[in-house]
């Protein structure tokens, strides 16, 4: 099996970290997303929607959607898990998981794609919402703060995806400017611990 | 336990149906978005987030995220699996939920907030978004036609939590005027089969 990416994109990145966590070594099939070799038709026959990453078995069937591929090897592989050991940390991890994918990830892909234009021949950007989604952004910043005052890591003392999702945010605010400030004291010391792993520079 | 919802809106919904489908009687509390009851201090110190629906624990416990309310009830009762059944199947299921919310649920709900207003008191509208949403989320019935021309639910012949939240998100958009045609025989088709199931009237 393997897995399209395209390396310097985040969410190509979770997967990696995930699968350095698991300890489960991957082959990896580069694809330039700004030349738009995920718009050809051999590939849009494996993976409709065009986003990376996918994953394609060795039968051939193809599995998009990060948190998908993640969740696939979860289930082959429940070593080490990091969705949740028991049916509330699960749903604990999986609420964490939307919270910073919907209140941080997704405005900080909001903010980049309609303030840079970067996806401009695909899509129709309206800077505006951009912009907002980037204040958005910068908003949740003090929750996070807020919450990682009392807790090591997203859901407790369990280090899990959702720490993934947010690493992975983090790093790839920079590309708009975005980055916690040093009022967020919390969340620079939740970074820290996080960032130290082996599996940061997967 | 009991859960706090609005009973028109569509996420609480997606909760009752999969609750329903699972045979699993729940206590609700209704909640008046609208009034911005769910701001209320009392109601931050449970929900900090301030979205519905929310799920409190006997012992005060409290779990935001439509989704992570289903997956504790999966994982608590598993029997009717509605998140699949193999490790493939959960990652099939997992990839067409988050298709369908992506590229679907999330743009109706954009371009419900954008265009109507509705919560102009807390967020700010940025319409021309708004009506770009919709059209994306237009643009979609003619994927999600062609996937059901030879699959009789989103994952196969597998009625899953996928299901749902297509449906839910289907009925929802009519609120911004957006329905499938009769052009898309095989989502109308899909639609017919979902909608005569009891959990619809949930």
């Amino acid at each position: 099996m393997k897995i399209y990416q395209t390396h310097k994109a985040p969410n190509p990145r979770r997967v990696r970290v995930f699968l350095a966590e698991k300890g489960i070594e991957m082959d990896y099939v580069e694809v330039d997303i700004a030349a738009g070799e995920n718009l050809s038709p051999a590939m849009r026959a494996k993976n409709p929607t065009t986003k990376i990453p996918f994953l394609e078995l060795d039968d051939g069937t193809c599995l998009g959607e990060t948190l998908a591929i993640c969740r696939y090897f979860e289930e082959l592989h429940p070593e080490n898990p990091l969705m949740g050991r028991t049916p509330l940390e699960k749903a604990q991890v999986e609420m964490w998981h939307r919270r910073i994918e919907f209140h941080f990830m997704l405005p900080i892909g909001m903010c980049f794609q309609h303030t840079t234009g970067y996806f401009k021949d695909r899509m129709t950007p309206v800077e505006e919402w951009g912009k907002e989604s980037g204040k958005n952004a910068i908003a949740y910043f003090d929750e996070l703060n807020e919450h990682l005052k009392e807790s090591t890591y997203l859901v407790g003392d369990y280090f899990s995806i959702a720490d993934i999702v947010l690493l992975c945010a983090i790093d790839f605010a920079r590309v708009v400017q975005i980055r916690p400030s040093d009022e967020h004291s919390h969340l620079l010391a939740w970074y820290e611990r996080v960032s130290a792993r082996p599996s940061y520079s997967a």
